[in-house]
């Protein structure tokens, strides 16, 4: 599965900065700076603060969109400054950078990626020379993401293959009394709430009705089949379950948000 | 009026997405897998959510500020996963390419494009192989956009010329009484509210005077000529008729938004 | 100090237009139509309204992040549409394009740039045909960025070297009966507080402690080393004195904002 790393000189960033101040734009010129033909994507900045596990549930639904070859890099980094170490993953032809704080741990799994933490040297090799305490992202994990997408830097030479990296801090979907439970990862910008629990889990059931903020939704298959104002639930474009209400706003409507139990039963007959 | 279309490489992506999720950037991912020298550009991704108008209105407003040849991509698409179609329209030497529901209808008057329905062996000529019902933003305009962007897809072989399409859903502005009566499409991040009344249909108006949330607002050259705090009407970069607070915010000066009636009629003596 | 410039062919682009409308889009747009290779990186649009100083701030701390060669565009521009002049600075190998309304002071001082207002001859030689009285960002800066980006315009080609420009309207940090005086600039996505007192001018404190919002701040090293809930003071990675929140929002705790007095004097025995 760990597929050889080819750069696309394709770069992707997700952060937890939002657009306020010029934090992305120096990473971005830090990687202009190290390789000018860089195209940089922008995947987003509006991961929920400090918490790796949105950005890495995305991260693993959104790299395959990307050429072969790309570099994503992200950075939520609730551990800057700390020695949290700095993992490189490459699985199924892309490279992932992030922090070891279970970011990648979901994308690791999914693609049986290879990993390593970047030495100290190699980092000692690109790192800015007025290192922050506080902005890895610009002064390290940029660099290191240019070397990769210039082709300069193999993910080989940064550092033993390994299989310690921290885990995801969400847990997976269980199976309890014949029942799916998992829960809410985040919400977007309609209000449609996006959980962890995978299409392939819920074709075990026959007739699934998913349970959340005390409703009971039915399954259809696009948001136009409901009735403006129904709680509705699908399987999203990121091949997930998802609540929407129609042409409304299900977070709002439910009062439900990041970490909200889900769970998905058999239906009644009908 | 309907010009050749020769590719430029540049695409220009308007949404009702926001900044939260992948949405925008696996668009991006997808448009580079296929095309990989597009210069994509962001018009704006905050759009009023499930509104085409607002879109339309903007991309009418802005395409011929990018160089000809510019493929200009607009998903505002709340009949996702029905049956409405693709559009796509080639005027100015521009394409234009988005869900067949209203938005491009002002572009197409005033451009005079020649409009085709995608056909459906075009449409699964490019699809994504597995295409979601949900977001077709991504797994089917994008990488239409990508081949026209990459001139490897000619709009004359999308499908038969036609003038069968969604008009606008806003009314264009009439005259009543002497007056002319408009809407608010949108305000802008400083509280600008802006209309559908273009500065050349207050030309016949000597001494216009606005009418809007039971103000009567003065005429100005520029925001700079107004008192702080002081309502003023102008016309704005972009030919329509706006309404400002000098060092304000009107919107909210005014507690108005989209789609609010705005007057405007001659003037008293002075 | 004033070192030649070489274009790069990267242009960042400041504003305060946020992300609703086609404002900074068809900023890229114009410049893409004069010079289609330029690679365009937002800094922030998300820059305190009509207020050029937060913009100014950053683009000191931030251009030498970006290659040498690089058109740093900021437009905040309350006096749009009035007879403000057209600012170049050329400093350090990189081009800046204002408003001359204090914008750019921080950054000429920083760098000893030379200062050029751009002569009417060739504002007129670039602007668009059809410029219009609100929006010289699209309308007049953007050719201009274009111009220089291609290395079409040289600097010294746009007039005469001045030292007559508007300076900041941010006081210098002071030194006030042994303590540093500064003000609040801005704060970033997480809440934390940034000030304009320098790494530089702290380091003549022994032990400095943090005065502000009625609360008594230490120094750390980073967010990390205080215990989640507590307020610490950092030089961030801009170099600038910072107050933090760990794990929370410290503009929110504080109840502080942009021009906030904060203070560091030297603390008590231990």
């Amino acid at each position: 599965m760990s597929e050889h790393f080819v750069a696309s000189g394709v770069v992707t960033v997700t952060t937890d900065f939002g657009h306020r101040g010029p934090f992305v734009g120096t990473m971005k010129g830090v990687i202009l700076s190290r390789h000018a033909q860089t195209q940089i994507v922008d995947l987003t900045h509006e991961a929920w603060v400090h918490w790796p596990a949105e950005a890495g549930f995305w991260v693993a639904r959104s790299y395959h969109y990307f050429p072969r070859g790309t570099v994503h890099l992200a950075v939520v980094d609730p551990g800057v400054g700390t020695d949290r170490s700095v993992l490189l993953a490459v699985g199924d032809g892309h490279a992932f950078l992030a922090p070891d704080n279970g970011l990648l741990a979901e994308v690791i799994e999914a693609t049986g990626a290879e990993v390593r933490h970047v030495s100290d040297a190699v980092i000692d090799a690109h790192r800015l020379a007025d290192t922050s305490a506080t902005f890895h992202g610009r002064d390290i994990f940029a660099p290191l993401a240019a070397a990769l997408a210039a082709g300069r830097l193999a993910p080989q030479s940064c550092g033993e293959p390994t299989r310690d990296y921290v885990p995801s801090i969400i847990e997976p979907v269980e199976q309890r009394q014949g029942q799916l439970c998992g829960v809410v990862i985040t919400s977007d910008h309609f209000g449609n709430l996006i959980t962890n629990i995978a299409a392939s889990e819920l074709a075990a059931l026959r007739r699934p009705v998913v349970h959340a903020g005390g409703h009971d939704i039915r399954f259809l298959r696009t948001y136009g089949d409901a009735a403006p104002g129904e709680l509705l639930a699908l399987v999203n474009s990121f091949g997930v379950l998802e609540i929407a209400c129609a042409e409304g706003h299900a977070a709002n409507h439910l009062g439900l948000g990041r970490g909200a139990p889900v769970r998905v039963g058999e239906g009644g007959n009908d």
